[in-house]
């Protein structure tokens, strides 16, 4: 394919996106097809001859959309929004024709450098306290992670990092490994499956925190199991503090626990993978609070602020932390301004994804991602009231910003039977949790698209489905 | 922006993409510009109203492209290639609008199936053993992963797993700690920095193996180690070998190594990041004799295969390895078709990055692929004899595929001039590297659009510059 047929197939595929997207509603949110489905509509092997674009065309309707989730439907409900917006697919465009890969600074110096100013923007977006700000002369500053997953593996890793040359300091026949078997982490039992998975990736013991009623972890209890660790022998070096829990949208009472954090010398990283979008939103700026006494910072703009997945932006208060884990410097890599590149993740290489932050913020501008985020809560709150409404429901956590958690009065197993009738349904989409041993129903904004009317219909057709098992289960 | 206007935008974009990569030769390859530059060129806040369409694109050009390293231009010699294909950007612009997080087979069956079945594909054009490929009853099959940062990582990290459950098999009461303390893992001192770096996450001890005049570690010397190591009461557990090294695209022996992998219960990893699309063609396939010992084999068709960064494939032959090491299933994940999620990665989230293989393989089919990978060595070549011809300059390492190691005969410092002379004209951009205590220039074939008049012209250049420097010397 030469510049000219992609110029033409290009604008093709242009108007397919578009006609996707604007279509969206027409297609089953959910699939109807079977494990293994797929592979028994192409063929067992690549082709030996070029083949003609029309037909790839063709088989992504005949092969690919037939088993897509639409995330994007205004019928999606499920897990937390995936950001979808126009001037994001414009700007990724734009970067996979650049495709450099920023492991760098002079690899690509545009690519680290807006990165660097696109998260001093955001920073500021978010009142994050100066000390984050890269700014020209801040110790601070932010990156581009993958995944929030990549994001708490990194600060995990900081922390154990310096644990070890802390407890090197006076004890330095300590062995690493040594030090290792006594690091103790810890985090929310409420807290997403992927800091669990940093744990055990960096080897080291990590505990479940408890929390009260608001599925919020609290200093008390923390304090306590740090001091009994301690009185073990352990050194407690990291607590993972989560805003916006995946089950139920909790908030870890960070105020309270940064203060034992920082006087315990522990690492605090907080992960607010989905809720940290809220907080450019004046009203939603106090469940930032404590973020002062953080170590590190993340949030997901490719959840909830319209960038396209893959966008999670990370701040550290000390750069040094966590450049200092890992930096390594072959000569194929070295630069006279190698101090300039940055190696705060898993992988070396990366894309320009600062592109997307860029051409999000000055196409939607504050107020326009402030109103996108108003909006998709007053969704919730508006789902949460008809719920209320119902006395046969009942709402399970409060309802904070985009996500409603409510069930059926009754038993687990009513709930699951009525889960299964929705998700054989498949006019909307959404998945469970559970919260204190209950088996809960999760409904999240997530689309761009979704509107009030989809909120209604979609309770309508909850409703309906509960009137047809109520009625099973008396008959 | 609504759709229509992003079909009017989306058609400019394409054009510009266009535009850029048509014209590409016209943009010095390599910026002019100091760290910092870019700040000083946008404002220092996100904008509080939505700006214009207009006012960004032409900030493209007035902020973004004077820092660009122009990957893509065919002056470009550094590093390896980046890969770029007019296919895979057109598979990324569907991908961008299908906008689905594929974390388990329920949040997008056809990401999924997808991308286990192009593996299978590729894993066939790569004739690699059966038992890599998934087929429907398999016990392998392959994965994409971000980078081979991530694949070296992972199974390292599946391979620390199955010695520690080894272990404890005859030693119950071995703690974990105990036993990471004991393991070793090995790899050339060629290798990748990241490979050191994911013994670093990983916490275990990692040992540097001497290689021989061709720059590959041999069996033996591995062996030597190995028994040293055991004799020390220490646990060796992994190996990454390497084939196409970074600094000189060396090649470990695994016909050698694997049987003694094999023999210590040691994983043996492969990292073919750059030469693995070689093997494609036949001629270059036997490169890859020994693949039958390892236990995970990766390579990046995002560097050589015409697939936009980023997709490295990662193969292992016994799948319930590396998911065993990390499987984690939270309620919101469950979903009765869960055995087909995949959890073999760092990011639980990814994109749906199987349409750009499948777009590519289709648009070019196995013989356009072969024929890529052959003209770039052809070119590489060509390369070599200018250099061969000329009695000034010497060839550092044998040229196997579209790497040239080269130098000026005399000191190091005479080719650090050399090198610095080179990237002050900003006529051709590449990166040094060591070998054996020697300062060494890495020619690399990079861009699709590289022509052997680009060789002649960049040889042209390189010698009318060593005139200068020669003259200089002299003077």
């Amino acid at each position: 394919m030469d510049a000219a047929e992609f110029r033409r197939r290009g604008r093709e595929m242009v108007d397919y996106v578009a006609d996707y997207l604007e279509n969206i509603e027409q297609r089953p949110v959910y699939p109807d097809v079977e494990p293994g489905y797929l592979r028994s509509l192409i063929p067992t092997e690549a082709p030996m001859e070029p083949e003609n674009y029309d037909d790839i065309i063709r088989d992504v309707e005949r092969v690919i959309m037939p088993g897509v989730t639409h995330w994007h439907s205004p019928y999606f409900y499920a897990y937390y929004p995936a950001a979808s917006s126009y001037p994001a697919m414009l700007a990724d465009m734009l970067c996979g024709a650049i495709g450099c890969i920023g492991f760098s600074w002079a690899a690509s110096p545009a690519c680290t450098e807006l990165e660097t100013v696109m998260l001093d923007w955001f920073g500021k977006m978010l009142q994050l306290p100066e000390c984050f700000i890269a700014g020209t002369h801040g110790h601070g500053g932010g990156v581009i992670q993958g995944t929030a997953s990549e994001a708490t593996l990194m600060s995990l890793l900081a922390a154990r990092c310096k644990a070890v040359r802390w407890v090197q300091a006076s004890n330095p026949k300590k062995s690493e490994a040594e030090i290792f078997s006594k690091l103790v982490a810890y985090t929310s039992e409420q807290a997403h499956s992927s800091v669990e998975r940093a744990a055990l990736i960096g080897g080291v013991m990590m505990r479940k925190v408890p929390t009260d009623n608001c599925f919020a972890v609290r200093g008390d209890i923390l304090k306590e199991m740090v001091e009994k660790d301690k009185a073990a022998g352990l050194i407690p070096f990291y607590f993972c503090a989560t805003l916006g829990t995946t089950p139920s949208c909790g908030f870890d009472s960070i105020t309270e626990l940064g203060p034992i954090c920082n006087g315990e010398n522990m690492w605090m990283h907080i992960d607010a993978a989905y809720a940290g979008s809220a907080f450019i939103c004046p009203e939603f700026r106090p469940l930032l609070n404590g973020v002062e006494f953080a170590d590190s910072f993340n949030l997901n703009p490719h959840k909830w602020l319209l960038v396209n997945f893959d966008c999670s932006t990370m701040w550290v208060k000390n750069r040094a932390d966590i450049i200092g884990a890992f930096k390594m410097e072959p000569l194929y890599l070295k630069h006279e301004n190698q101090e300039s590149g940055r190696h705060w993740q898993i992988p070396l290489g990366r894309r320009f994804r600062s592109l997307k932050m860029w051409f999000v913020f000055r196409m939607y501008g504050l107020k326009g991602l402030q109103a996108h985020i108003r909006k998709q809560v007053a969704l919730a709150k508006e789902f949460e009231s008809l719920v209320r409404a119902d006395k046969r429901f009942e709402i399970c956590a409060e309802v904070i910003l985009g996500l409603v958690c409510f069930r059926l009065k009754g038993s687990n197993e009513l709930n699951q039977k009525l889960l299964k009738m929705i998700t054989k349904s498949r006019e909307i989409h959404l998945v469970p949790c559970q919260l204190s041993g209950r088996f809960v129903l999760r409904f999240a904004i997530c689309a761009r698209a979704t509107e009030s009317r989809h909120i209604q219909q979609a309770w309508q057709h909850i409703t309906q489905l509960t009137f047809e098992l109520l009625d099973d289960a008396e008959a």
